[in-house]
């Protein structure tokens, strides 16, 4: 049986962002069980929680075989799992761990400080965040092409790119990049995310 | 044969940081040759080039069976191939993805926020700036503990980790973490690690 870790409680600003969802989107479209616990505050500073999220973030994951943390690592894990997540051979499996990589340290950091910071520091740094930003997206929309996913077929890559580019979205700040925008558009649209989230939301009401 | 891509020319500041060091240090741990193809900044423009890697950054990498970009990604393919790296294991090699996941977007980020952005902030700012870091940093230096490595041997995501981590190192902000500190030392100390940061500074003399 697998258990995911997600959080009992996060500002109204954050529901349907948290990490965890990349990892119920996953195991909807590897059509996965899964069980979650939802971790508090107390648990979350716990050394008990910490053995297995260090930084007492969400989400961690659990299996009959591994214990693991990290939203990318485990979604390259149940990834492993299902032909619907990724290729069956080796090199395709290797692309779509380039990708997961890409959208977590080539997209996201620039993404989290143009969402977080170029409203609190100067109209130069604003401007060179920006830029930095809008070039991680020119690139990604010149790859992205007529394309409808990164590689040839959707994959575990398409998840983990598409939260990231969505928080993007919320703050409309893909529309100067309509392909980008209308690939996050076709993968929330998918009835594997839908699910996901809506399941992420009902669990901050249980 | 193995074929990676680094960089013609960086200014002073970035060499010996260059993230192509990761990949060479992970091929010296496991001896295994490879070549190295210098990119200039012409190629790193050109399509042919963002084929193989999106951002027009450095590292990418080539095999007999795949070709690949994105560090991470990478040193993971490399892991695959050699017991020197990771542990025989499924779960072994799923902890070390996620600590080469923890150290380039739960470490990294932040890193690389204190070390460009804390100067350039408001007073406010840069306080929440190192806060963040430093709580990431005592999650990290607790877990470690009085260990010498991540998992219980080292392991490729040694390598990452010491290579986000001395970044911060080089700017004294790992002053207040002496356990971290004594760990990027005592990686830095092996052999593969000189040979492949002396192989990646004698590259920008070619």
């Amino acid at each position: 049986m697998i258990t995911i870790a997600a959080f009992k409680w996060v500002p109204d600003f954050a529901r349907g962002f948290v990490r965890d969802l990349r990892l119920r989107w996953a195991l909807e479209e590897a059509g996965i069980l899964y069980e979650v616990q939802l971790i508090d505050g107390e648990r979350q500073k716990s050394d008990e929680y910490r053995q297995w999220q260090p930084f007492g973030q969400v989400p961690a994951y659990r299996d009959d075989e591994v214990e693991l943390f990290e939203s990318g690592a485990i979604v390259l894990h149940i990834a492993a799992m299902s032909k619907s997540l990724a290729p069956a051979d080796r090199s395709g499996q290797a692309r779509v761990a380039s990708w997961v990589f890409a959208a977590l340290n080539s997209i996201e950091p620039h993404a989290q400080n143009y969402i977080h910071l170029r409203d609190a520091v100067s109209e130069e740094l604003k401007k060179a965040i920006t830029a930095k930003l809008h070039d991680r997206l020119n690139a990604l929309s010149d790859r992205l092409g007529d394309e409808d996913y990164l590689e040839n077929r959707f994959t575990a890559a398409d998840i983990v790119m598409t939260t990231v580019l969505r928080e993007l979205a919320a703050e409309s700040a893909l529309s100067g990049f309509p392909r980008l925008q209308a690939y996050v558009d076709r993968n929330e649209a998918r009835p594997a995310f839908q699910k996901a989230l809506s399941d992420q939301l009902a669990d901050f009401d249980r």
